[in-house]
């Protein structure tokens, strides 16, 4: 369409569709072919879809745009998408749009710089509805209608004092259905769930999701209302805090500004995956070291089955602090409960290391050797034995560092489940050694 | 309160509570408390504060309650709420008690009965706020007060025409701001997101967080409006959807019913676990037949650092796949992308490969020993050259295997990280021996 020049057609056809898959198909599109078209766009427009692109694609589009446009579809922006996207910006581009704007977007932008990346009050949207708690709810209802074009939401409304201090909330349900000479300080409802500006985005996203809110009203120190975050933007906290928390788990060092897969470049990736992997490289020296140790001891099936042990209780490592980290992100663990975690992950690992300890000792049977001075049965039976005590010991492990880290305030997905496999390397090398020599 | 006998005042605190708290307050006591607090409760209160009982204490407040109270509560429920309670209901109970509820309860249960457990079908809300096109503006407000008190969310409006088809959709923000003479059909939007009724629940919920929605329309094979699923339904659904996309990338099969990792017992647990570690530690015949087949070859040094190598390649192929997975559960990788995947994949890793080839040739020389037939350097450059090849070897599995399987439509996180990590043992140790071979 752009070829044959129908941009009336075209620009009617972006804005009839979803933002999201406007920004679809453009992400389709070729740079150049990209930045002509949002040139047609009216700000409003450019501005949905804008939110909704790739970040690389966001790039061209701004290399393309001019400064007055650029001015232009920043200050279109709600609160939180304008503070997002002024993060991201490169640095040289900001300091030279930063003067353009108007002085109110520039002072929403100062004050949002006091808070850390990853506090509430760097992403909050200061586009909410207040209300006073002497209008009646006819006269509310007008408000809220004067403002809904403007606001993040309009669903649920605040009722603050003189002082600005968070007193109550209305949701527009309760006022369509209250009676018309009612107040809004009679209908509001007084236990509010809130956060602080300096809590973590991730608390405060749990609570939208816990609560089943459509947004939480952030308050600063003196409860005073600043801004609200909304159900949508939890969502995408909620998503990006468990990738994090996926990546962590596997070993993957967390960069908040890497981007998605695509955009991420190799160094990048490379640069977040190698430190792990050397440090556990480097951390198998003792599994090296045990294994130099005690290699006389290790020939033929009991060499072959040395591999098995060690892995097998990474498995089950592995799971048991899968479980258990995810059970403390979603709240069904406490803490406080660690003994009864532990003592429940005893007996599941009890159970598995009976199966277990039978399986290999019926494969030792299938393929396993023996010299003069042990039977086959003792072989398997010294195997299978040591896998038992790997099983339980590797439980233990993965039960135990999470729930610890998170005692001491840490993310419990830190242990990374490589680091935990590497730990049973090395216990299991000493715990199969260990069992042979007293077996055999 | 309970003993002091002040059952008013323990009423009037539990209502003033956000349900969550109250639920949170309740679970902390013992079961005979539960069950005499819940039967003081108004039957609207106690299905608030319900929803949010683990299942668990669901189960002994249903054990303590008359059937006439249950049936009370059940018909209180909204409609989504009722039916996964029905579902997890025990089926004696749930004899007894359905045909004792209202008709309309009982036709909507059956309904829904055709419908699979994952679904949109099973859970979907009914209490939707459905307006004619040819209403005006003020007469559309007045209707979705009047329904207001009943409807899961009146922030949005489904239009549907004589025969129940979707036609389009209003937002009561819409209807607000827009001018009253108007009629709904000439302010709705058209372009409307919507699932059909078969469709996986996980599909509609990733579409609301998607598109920022508060509900998507649920329409039947003739576009009929048959109901709708809840933003807050929708992060439920991703929540339980991404515990269990972890698990089963740690190896764990998933069980829908399960319940929280306190709820459900030490053998579900174990019949969960167990299943991926025995076939893994089956699959190790494998490498120890392959080990045992070579052993003349490893012995010292060679010996001590063949785990190191197979564990360092399961540790780059699980973070890999971890990162593939995550990238395709979340659309940030497509399928028909799997060249390009492969490709960074390929530079990553070999980035990687040259970082630790280095590292363990210093480890080598640290603490490794030789005999008369090689080099110090020798033995070094054999074992860093396998693991330089094992790493790209393993990024290649991490990359290919869950790509593959989301192309034919699995979830691609049925290749369990351990079962990837057994691969690379398998692999590794064959790479390791035909290194050596070649080199010494």
């Amino acid at each position: 369409m752009l070829q044959e020049g129908q941009q009336e057609d075209l620009v009617a056809l972006l804005s009839d569709l979803h933002p999201n898959d406007a920004a679809s198909i453009l992400s389709g599109l070729e740079p150049d072919e990209i930045t002509a078209i949002t040139a047609l766009l009216p700000v409003g427009l450019e501005r949905d879809i804008f939110e909704y692109l790739d970040s690389e694609v966001q790039e061209s589009i701004i290399a393309g745009a001019g400064r007055e446009r650029l001015v232009r579809l920043i200050q279109a922006m709600s609160s939180d998408e304008r503070a997002a996207f002024m993060e991201r910006l490169d640095e040289r581009i900001r300091d030279q749009v930063f003067p353009l704007l108007n002085r109110a977007v520039r002072e929403d932008l100062i004050r949002r710089e006091q808070y850390e990346p990853g506090q509430v009050g760097a992403i909050l949207s200061t586009e909410y509805c207040a209300l006073g708690a002497d209008l009646t709810v006819v006269r509310a209802i007008e408000e809220v209608r004067r403002q809904a074009p403007d606001k993040e939401t309009i669903y649920v409304c605040y009722v603050v004092d003189g002082q600005g201090r968070l007193r109550g909330l209305v949701s527009l349900r309760d006022l369509l259905v209250a009676r018309a000479h009612l107040t809004v300080g009679e209908v509001m409802r007084t236990d509010v769930a809130m956060v602080e500006v300096t809590a973590d985005q991730a608390v405060a996203a749990r609570m939208i999701r816990d609560y089943d809110l459509i947004a939480i009203p952030v308050v600063d120190h003196d409860q005073r209302l600043v801004g609200i975050l909304t159900h949508d933007d939890a969502a995408d906290i909620l998503e990006a805090e468990e990738t994090e928390d996926i990546q962590m788990m596997a070993g993957i060092t967390v960069d908040e500004e890497a981007g998605s897969y695509a955009a991420e470049g190799v160094l990048s990736h490379f640069r977040r995956r190698v430190p792990w992997v050397v440090a556990l490289a480097v951390m198998f020296l003792g599994t090296a070291a045990v294994i130099q140790h005690y290699e006389a001891l290790v020939t033929g099936t009991l060499l072959a089955f040395l591999p098995m042990v060690m892995s097998t209780g990474g498995n089950v490592g592995a799971q048991t602090s899968t479980v258990v980290i995810r059970g403390l992100a979603v709240g069904q663990i406490d803490t406080r409960a660690i003994l009864g975690v532990i003592w429940k992950e005893l007996r599941i690992s009890g159970c598995m290391a009976v199966v277990l300890g039978i399986v290999v000792f019926v494969e030792v049977a299938l393929i396993g050797s023996h010299d003069g001075s042990t039977t086959m049965a003792g072989v398997a039976l010294a195997i299978s034995a040591a896998l038992a005590v790997q099983i339980v010991a590797a439980a233990l492990y993965g039960a135990t560092i999470p729930i610890s880290l998170s005692a001491f305030g840490m993310d419990p997905a830190l242990v990374a489940n490589p680091a935990l496999t590497t730990l049973c390397d090395l216990s299991g090398a000493l715990i199969y050694f260990l069992t042979i020599s007293l077996l055999l």
